[in-house]
């Protein structure tokens, strides 16, 4: 019915639409959204939590904000790296020093370095190795290379990547709001009763199992004996662990800090690492993954030779002056600066573990209120200290009543955080 | 039956396996391989490409290989640029220049500055722009974004990269080796008859129209009547337009560089631009994608926040050095020298039309064999010139017959090339 037409009813009296559909204003096209994507509940955590601190910011715009939500890095790049990306970019003036297109696996000295460094004596060797711009990237290219009839598991609570890839290939059935989770996927529950390591006795089988150590968020590390736990639980089931190792560095040497480090794990493991946090590259962007050769799909074919695939397809290499300052990073100069940050950031965790007392955790600070509402205590703090935190909630129907804070930040503002924080719940 | 019932039966004389299993010496998971992949035919075709060049090299180790295969960048990237790039790298060691995640669609002056300089008075804003590290990566992150269920179409031949990510996201059906498609996807025939531009009136409706211009591999460009017959084609069918600008600035200026200028184009295109042969950006990696905010699904949900959400949850922003690169290439200055690289590659396609008759195409030299397979010349200039090319059909079975010159080389090795040409078919 036209506007027109319609009128013309009204004015007869007649109406036969109960419900007169709007006008039309818009075209649209007709292809249908991704019903995957229409699935995701809210917006992806970071931004919601940007989002609520711009609006504190506007209410309070004098406010003295400490960014302690995302876990972002804040300390300078030592300048024996980034003189290295500096020398790659003048050389790119220069007819000799030119390079376009380089291998989408990643230069070959890089995966060298990368091997001789954390793999030595693994058996992990340099094709085994393929160098990306970021974990956060290689989780959903290893979901475009699962495809969508792999089930998933996912410790919870977790970085919400992993869920949120799965439900976007259509891994998973819809969201079940009572329970707060996405049905076909295997929550493997991490509290404060089982030391953050699953049940794995309770656990079902799935394809795919993704398993972060130190975890994110609760910090939680695991040790060597539940690692082979583990690696033994996938190889029964015939499962693949893709082990996310982004935080390995801030973990004391009890702890392991490959997967590959556990016996059989290259049989039933991928390890997904980044340089954001070894060396505060979270915006120049660089990471790498581990696909053994022995990992197998159940027809016999090689895992590794499907991620070229998808790396050659979807990917193109990560900016070749990233990869230089990456290879500076693995220099035996670059180490020791390297080192120097991490005790750096060492030190920031430990004054925030002081600041309060209900703490958990290796690397953020994973704090628990019982009873109460992630989102609440979240608003709580902004509101009360100013401070900006991430709602556990965000990170799985575990991380309920947890908010997590994140401890890289400068140390005067941690320092800081933590005299506000005594003030509220001294 | 187990190993040792099967040896009990052999012993008693009784044989029921006919086949007898092999000793089963590699642990496999349980895990499918992904059926989307296996649909995939022979290697990604640079890969291939490079193999046979390899080959060449062993066989051949004093020959003087020129390459005018990949279609590589080879000209260094002006100072302005990379100094650009450098300062930023060393700003990064400096707590005042130090930055952590960006955001990740892109930092805003580069954003605003991409829309002032190809944008001003089309209507596209900061917020429709989304960089990224590359126009290959953002095709296979909108097949992601489109899901399993659409249908596309692509022009025969073109860019591998459409047709390959349609097949791992499960678009498609198997490939058809009699007519080398895959079914499912509507290939539109580009041929010299005509005129590289597919006649729309026996084009299936599909939901996304992959389609490049000037056309990689065939070098074509579509003119303004032509794009407006296109949009108007999609917007009558309610299709999607991708539209793969990555080589725009090498068209003379009677030719539209957006597809933007076309009148409704917003409603129904996405256009996907690469610094990468704009200034020598290939392995520096950057580009953008635009996602205009009237482009909406059929529910009428706009397609950039579902984008949005893709880019945040699978990726996280392009290199902040590349970034400042990028801004450095938008720069005045910055857009005066890169003119004159895209001057000189322009002076070397040139040279390299000349050296062959059979020429077609404003990029790439595209070049017809009637009746030869494409791998034939392909092996038959590798053997007797030492010059790689592009075998065509790996572009599509609309490529057969054809081999692609790229003539991103350095102008010698063009010139050195175009001689040994004109003595093999003179």
């Amino acid at each position: 019915m036209t506007l027109d037409q319609e009128r013309r009813s009204e004015n007869s009296g007649i109406c036969k639409c109960v419900a007169t559909p709007a006008d039309k204003t818009a075209y649209t096209t007709k292809v249908s959204r991704n019903p995957n994507i229409g699935k995701l509940q809210a917006g992806y955590l970071f931004p919601e939590v940007a989002r609520r601190k711009a609006a504190h910011l506007l209410k309070y715009p004098d406010a003295q904000v400490i960014n302690l939500g995302l876990g972002n890095t804040t300390e300078p790049i030592p300048e024996v790296i980034t003189s290295a990306m500096a020398k790659k970019a003048y050389a790119l003036s220069t007819p000799e020093g030119y390079r376009g297109y380089g291998a989408g696996q990643g230069e070959r000295p890089l995966r060298a370095a990368i091997c001789s460094t954390y793999y030595a004596n693994l058996g992990i060797e340099q094709d085994d190795v393929f160098v990306s711009d970021g974990a956060k990237c290689d989780i959903s290219r290893l979901q475009f290379l699962f495809g969508s009839n792999v089930t998933i598991a996912v410790q919870d609570p977790s970085y919400p990547a992993y869920v949120d890839s799965s439900v976007i290939m259509g891994q998973t059935g819809q969201y079940q709001k009572d329970v707060e989770k996405f049905s076909n996927i295997e929550y493997m529950k991490c509290t404060p009763e089982n030391g953050f390591f699953p049940d794995l006795s309770a656990v079902s089988r799935t394809d795919i199992i993704f398993f972060c150590s130190p975890n994110n968020p609760t910090g939680a590390a695991a040790s060597r004996e539940q690692l082979t736990q583990l690696v033994q639980f996938a190889k029964k089931n015939g499962s693949i662990i893709v082990y996310d190792s982004a935080y390995a560095m801030y973990m004391s040497d009890e702890y392991p800090k490959s997967i590959f480090e556990i016996p059989e794990a290259a049989e039933v493991a991928i390890e997904t690492v980044s340089f954001s946090k070894y060396a505060g590259f979270t915006g120049v962007r660089l990471g790498w993954t581990v696909v053994p050769k022995d990992l197998l799909f159940s027809d016999g074919f090689p895992v590794a030779e499907d991620f070229h695939r998808i790396v050659c397809t979807c990917f193109n290499g990560a900016s070749n002056i990233s990869q230089a300052g990456g290879l500076a990073c693995l220099s035996p100069e670059g180490l020791e600066v390297r080192l120097n940050i991490q005790i750096l950031y060492r030190k920031i965790f430990n004054i925030a573990h002081l600041g309060k007392k209900l703490i958990l955790g290796k690397k953020h600070v994973w704090v628990h209120f019982p009873g109460q509402s992630s989102w609440d205590i979240f608003s709580e703090i902004l509101e009360k200290t100013h401070v900006v935190t991430t709602p556990g909630s965000g990170y799985g129907p575990g991380g309920e009543g947890f908010v997590r804070i994140c401890a890289f930040g400068h140390r005067e503002n941690v320092v800081e955080a933590c005299r506000r924080f005594k003030q509220l719940y001294k």
